[in-house]
Formats: structure tokens, C-alpha cells, sequence
């Protein structure tokens, strides 16, 4: 425990106060102590505490389980009420050792990861020439058999962009890309990392087989720089040949688990307000960014939200899901065991997009609710954010209680580094915004507190 | 090849003033052509053949013969004579396999590298408990036995400069640590790596043992991220257990050698104009900022100096070093072997500081000879550059030959964010800013034709 966490929350309330008037009046002048100060908010010690005291927490792993008994007593700390643990199983998997190189024409080892819930190279490892795919569409169109013999190699570029929007086009190589691969004839599939980055580090992330193509091959992400020398060698007539030696392990019904915390309502106690981030994370990095940040947002934007004296109308929850970066388990396993009182979740709200501030403010909620979310809006006008449409998705994890109908709020953060960052051992507490944390904590803050409180 | 570098070097030098005309009056409307244009010139495309066709090249390793092989070809085809190599042996050293972790309070694997010529852990590994100093010199007043049972984590930061002056003292507990901690007691040496960035890379970089004291013990660095993790660990009271499992090894009489290339003089052959790089780089990255950037410098720098006949008065020699990076045996070597002659180099220059722009021009030169010096001073002003003092060092490779009495030249380049990536896998092509790679070259050739042609 960082010894600024035993302020009180009355002492924390000031502070933010003083803080946002601070970053208000003197944006640039006063940057370093802004910057400084926000590090003493709540936010920030919130995403500190995880990241240095859990640190990366793999979806199924002990260290995820370690980060639930992070955030049963943190939780408990902060004066939230009915904290608990609702646990799950899922599918597990471990990255296990790895390593890859170009063996011709000059050796060099790779930045690789294995793509999760890749299958293992066989013992010793696998080595190929390298059949290169300039776009992942090009791939789709080879013939039966076109990549026999061969790692097939997907060089797609991701395209940078404030709302991630570069990400959907990016990911499909990486999601599904390994069956399609096999289906030509592929002994592997290795892609250029989904990331806007050109670092040497490899962009792990979530794969699934296609159920109906029976051969299962490797798959692996490269850096950005290793993908440009594959693609300068290729360019210069060479064949290259790789080498793969990748062991993940899957593990069958490995302990997940949702944590949930509610500051409960005084007037309307079964009516709900959810705040989700995710409690999970890659393994490479501490997940600072993906997703501490959006921990440390909602924590303390309910607390925000409700206000010094903790009572909200309504019950103001936090939802610290698990297993989101392994395929959204903890979203679907709320949804299903809070079937029968899904109506009763007056609004949804998830901060799963990094350390960026908030720039837009989308809803998802009924026609008739539209004056009341747009007077939201224009609070949130001075806080620089501009007011979306009405088709905000939400976010990943409270992505099933969208489609049962809860409506959602989206607080749309500038993404335009996140994938930078994204799924990479470079994801750590360093790359914190602590002022940025702030003003979305605030944005998250003012939307519950008035829908909570409506 | 790249088919760039099929053109002509009258084509080349024609461009080349092209170029500059266009970087003097448009820097910043024209930059992204200007950024492709140079892209196409000669000491970019050196870099990114060298990078990509040989890439990491660490002393005494095939891959460094693959480079001298590389070198020879390529001086060869751009016209240079009595092009070939001076053979010689080093004490040699590979990595091998290693990792490190924090296994307590909280597992985390951590971005490390051995230190160049540590030795290596028992197998099966080392854990202990840290012992935290955050300063070199606190580790110095520690006493005998301080250290006892202990791994010494050494904090110190490194401080970021134009002129690159925060390394000298950082780079202490590197290259002399292990031996201090050795003498009071401790069981391995792991430092904040000697780097100015915050991503998660490990930065590599020699060590050696101190005679007089008998216990040797593994060294390593970690990323700056890292050191943050025990940091903020250690302040918060923890005890922290490293494990580190590092099994580089040592090789007797590892060859090496340096590259020798000649634009013979057409009026005093006998005198020499010597411009140095070295060729071998750590095995991390592929070495685009070090050296592979001054091997582009120098080589086209020399050409460009000779001038299209390739007519120089006095020849111009490049001398491409190797075994820079391990403790400058290239640059010994040379200077040993051609010790009879050392007189006749009436300039030496050497370009080992990444991918900056030059901004200063310092001299060690007779005072009678700083007419003549000032004079070139003057013809590199509007490049950008400053008069700097008459006390350069030169450089390391070519720091024997200054000591024995040759004339060196200084360009110095901006050397601001050369940390962030030196001697880390980061050290890539894509890093490579070849506009100011051209500003340099240009630099570099001005200086090498005043005085080729005195």
C-alpha cells in the first residue's frame, strides 16, 4: 500500500477539486506539478498499487487470482459495501517459453509472442521458408494449398487514428487468420504486430480456430522493426527462412473470476449503475494501460460519483471483470448469472481504452432518455469532451448486457498511442497519464453521479 | 543490393546537393519528401544494407566475419582500393540463454541483459534478496561484507544531454560494479540500465573484473521500467527476491579484424585522411545507430570528399573497425600494426554516435595548424555547426592514434535521444533519421577534402 493511499477520501475530494482547477487555469504552465499532483490522485495510486503490487495477471493464471485479492481489499478499503468474488472457469493458457529468428539469409533473433490460445510448435521447433502476404485480403485470396510446406507471413500495416478505429481491420489477421492459413496448406501463420508502434516488441493478443478447419497450426506476432526486415529481405529477392520454437500450454477449466463492489443507493437500492474495467491482463507488460487505467478510472469515479458521504439514490457498482483479454469470459459470465435482474441496471458505463483523455461522449440508451443524457453532455462540455451519437457500443465487457438491453454510456478516450502500447511489455506504469486519468475519472463521475442520482 | 544503390555516384553527388539545397530552404514544409529523399541517398542505404543483409554483429562471432565479408563487397563496388581486412583475435563473448524475474513480493519477469563479459549464474539460476543503493557512489562508501548474501541493485539514472556527457558517469557501475560488489560481498551485480528511455529494454554494454579482486559475479542490466518496479517496491518497504539466470560464455581467441579501405592520393599517397566506424555492434538490435549509421557516414562521407574522379591529393582512408563495442581492440590493432607509419595520418575522424544531426566542430590539432582549422570551421557554419574547442578526443576507435600524436577532428553530433535506444534490441533501421544522416555525411566530407586537398 502506497503510503498516499491512507489519506482519506474527504482529503482526496479536496485535492481533485483543487487539481481540476489547477489543470483548468494553468494546462501548460504548470504541467510538471500537475503532473505531480495528479500522481497523488486516486486514479493513479490505483493503477500504481495494481501494476507494482500484482503486476501482470494472465487471465486464469495464480497471478489473476492474486490481483482479485488485490481488489477485495482495496475495495474494502475504500469503504465500498458487498465485495465479492464471482468466480468462472475458462479454457486457460500460458505463453510458456518462446523464441524465434530468420535463420537465411543472416540470422536474427525476433521480438515474438505466441498469439493466445495458439497451439505449441513441435519440440525443437519449426523451421521454413517464409511465403509473404502483403495484406491480410491478399491471404484470402490464395488458392487451396498456395502456402504448402510454408510459414505464411501477413505484413498488413495498422493504421493510426484518435477513436482506434485502425484496430477492427487490423485484428482480423491475428483472430482468425491461423485457420485460414492451414486451410492453405500453412505450417504456421506469422503476422506483423496489430500495433502503431516501431518498437521491437511484439503485440500479443487474443486467436481462435476456426471450429471447422480440422488442422491447427502455430500462430506468433513480430515487432513492427522485425516485420520491416522480413519485408526489406522479400523486397530484395531473398527467400527467408524462419525458425519457430514456441510452447504454450492450455489449461483446461482454469479459476477466473469477476469482482464485484457496490456503494449501495439510499432510495432505489435495486437499481444499478455499473462501472466496468477489466481486472485481467496480457502477460507481457504490467497492464498499466490495458487495462490498470480503467480499474483506477472507475474505482474512483464511483467513489466521485458518490459523493463524501456515499449515498447515491441508486447503487452505484463496480465491476473489475476477469478474463476479458482471453475472450470477454467475465462480461458473458455477469450477464448470464445477473439474468434475472438485467432490468434493473439502469445504465452501463466501461473505461477499457488506456491513459488518453476523454474526448467524446456517446450514449446507447432509449429516444425518450435522450433530453436528460444531453443535458449530461453539456456538463461534460467543459471538460473538452464533444457529444457523440446514440449507437455507443459500450465496451467489450458490458458488451452482453447491451444487447439485453441496459443502456450505455461511452466516454470515448484519444487513442491515437494506445496501440503503441497495446498488448506489449512495454505496457507499464510509466506510461501513465496521471492528469489524463483525472479528467476521465471526472467525465466517468459526472454521468453516474447524475444518472445514479436522477 | 538494394537497386538504390545501383546508381551512379555522379547521380549520388548530384542528388546529394539537390538535397541539401532543398533541406536548407524547406526543412519543415518539404520534410516527408525531403525524409524520402534521403532515404535514397548513399549513407542511408549503407545503414539499411548493413542492417538487413548482415544485421547484429557482435565481436567474434560469425556474424561480425559476415559483416567484414559485407564490407568488403560493398567498398569494393563503390570504387574504393586496396580494400582488406586486418585480421586479429579477441577474448570473445556470447549471451546465451537468459532471464531474470522478481519472484517475490510479486512474480514478474523482467527485461534483462548480461553485461559483456560477465560470467555466468550457477545453473538452475540465482535467487537472493536485493540489496537496494541508489547511487553508484553510495555503493562505493558501503563496507567489506555490506552486501553479504545479497544481490546489489545499483539505481542511479542517467541524465540526458545534447552532447551525450551523462554517460561517463552512469556507465561507472557498469563497467566497474561487479568487482565493488564483489569486494563487499554480494552474490550478483544488477543495475538500472545505463539508458535515457522508459521502455522496457534491457541496455547492453561491456564490463571487466578488476584484477586484484579474485571473486568475479554475474552482472546485468534491466529496463528502466524494471528498476522503476523495485523502486517503488523497495519504497514501499518490500523485500525483494530477484532470480537471475544468465549462462553467457567465453570464447578464447575469437576472430575479428578491421576493414581497410583506401581512395588513394593522386599527389602524396603516403599521407593519410583516415575516417573510422566500427562494423561490429551488440547482438540485441541490428546496430542501425551503433555504428551502422557512422559506417554510412564515413564510407560516403569519404567518397563525397574524393569528388567524383575520385582524385584526392592524399589518400582517404575508411577504416572500419571491429571488436569496438567489447573493449576497442579494432582501434589498438590499428594502431599497433601500422605504428611505423603512425605520422603520415595527418587527420583521423570518427563517426560512433547514432543518427543526429551535427551541431559542433572540435579540434585537437597543432595551434599552428588552427588558421587552416578555423578556416573549415567557417565552410561548416552554414551546415549548422558551432566552433567547438581544440581539446576533441576524437572518438574511441581512434583515440590510440590521437594519443600518438595524430590530428583528430570532432563532428559532434546531437546526441539527445542516442540513449533512449543504445546498445538495446530497439537499435533498428526504422530509427534511422537519414536527413540527418546526409547533414552529417556532408559535415564529415567537407572536413576530409579541405584537408585531403591542403
Amino acid at each position: 500500500m502506497r503510503r498516499a493511499d491512507k489519506r482519506t477520501r474527504a482529503q482526496s475530494g479536496l485535492f481533485v477539486l483543487a487539481f481540476l482547477v489547477l489543470a483548468a487555469c494553468a494546462h501548460e504552465t504548470a504541467k510538471p506539478d500537475a503532473a505531480a499532483g495528479a500522481r497523488e490522485g486516486l486514479p493513479y495510486r490505483i493503477v500504481a498499487s495494481l501494476t507494482t503490487e500484482v503486476g501482470p495477471r494472465l487471465a486464469g493464471t495464480p497471478a489473476e487470482a492474486a490481483a482479485r485479492d488485490w481488489a477485495v481489499k482495496k475495495l474494502e478499503g475504500l469503504g465500498f459495501k458487498n465485495v465479492h468474488v464471482e468466480p468462472f472457469t475458462i479454457a486457460g493458457w500460458t505463453r510458456g517459453h518462446g523464441h524465434a529468428s530468420i535463420v537465411a539469409p543472416a540470422r536474427q533473433d525476433l521480438a515474438v509472442a505466441a498469439l493466445g490460445g495458439s497451439i505449441a510448435t513441435p519440440r525443437g521447433g519449426l523451421t521454413a521458408p517464409v511465403a509473404f502476404v502483403a495484406t491480410y485480403d491478399e491471404m484470402l485470396k490464395a488458392g487451396e494449398g498456395a502456402f504448402a510446406g510454408k510459414i505464411v507471413f501477413v505484413n498488413d500495416r495498422m493504421t493510426r487514428a484518435r477513436d482506434g478505429s485502425g484496430y477492427s481491420h487490423a485484428v482480423r489477421k491475428r483472430s482468425k487468420g491461423a485457420s485460414e492459413a492451414a486451410r492453405r496448406g500453412a505450417l504456421a501463420l506469422v503476422i506483423r504486430s496489430v500495433g502503431t508502434d516501431s518498437d521491437r516488441f511484439a503485440h500479443a493478443g487474443n486467436m481462435s480456430y476456426a471450429k471447422e478447419v480440422k488442422r491447427k497450426i502455430p500462430a506468433a506476432a513480430i515487432s513492427n522493426p522485425d516485420a520491416d526486415q522480413i519485408e526489406r529481405l522479400h523486397a530484395e529477392g531473398h527467400t527467408v527462412t524462419l525458425k519457430l520454437d514456441l510452447h504454450p500450454r492450455h489449461i483446461v477449466d482454469a479459476p477466473s473470476g469477476n469482482v464485484i463492489a457496490d456503494i449501495p443507493g439510499t432510495e432505489k437500492p435495486d437499481e444499478i449503475v455499473l462501472l466496468a474495467a477489466h481486472l485481467d491482463s496480457w502477460d507481457l507488460g504490467t497492464g498499466a494501460i490495458d487495462d490498470g487505467a480503467g480499474v483506477g478510472i472507475v474505482v474512483a469515479a464511483a467513489l466521485r460519483a458518490a459523493g463524501p458521504e456515499m449515498k447515491p439514490k441508486r447503487t452505484i457498482r463496480v465491476v473489475l471483470y476477469g478474463a476479458e483479454e482471453v475472450g470477454v469470459h467475465g462480461g458473458d459470465a455477469y450477464a448470464k448469472r445477473h439474468a434475472a435482474i438485467v432490468a434493473r441496471h439502469v445504465l452501463a458505463m466501461e473505461a477499457d481504452f488506456g491513459t488518453g483523455r476523454a474526448w467524446r461522449y456517446s450514449t446507447n440508451v432509449p429516444e425518450a432518455d435522450l433530453p436528460f443524457y444531453d443535458a449530461i453532455g453539456r456538463e461534460l462540455e467543459p471538460l473538452g469532451l464533444e457529444r457523440g451519437d446514440n449507437k455507443s457500443n459500450g465496451g467489450p465487457d458490458i458488451g452482453a448486457l447491451r444487447k439485453l438491453g441496459v443502456p450505455v454510456v461511452g466516454i470515448g478516450q484519444d487513442g491515437t498511442t494506445y496501440f503503441d502500447l497495446h498488448h506489449t511489455a512495454n505496457d507499464t506504469l510509466d506510461k501513465i497519464d496521471a492528469e489524463a486519468l483525472e479528467q476521465v475519472t471526472e467525465a466517468f463521475a459526472r454521468v453516474a453521479r447524475s444518472v445514479a442520482n436522477r
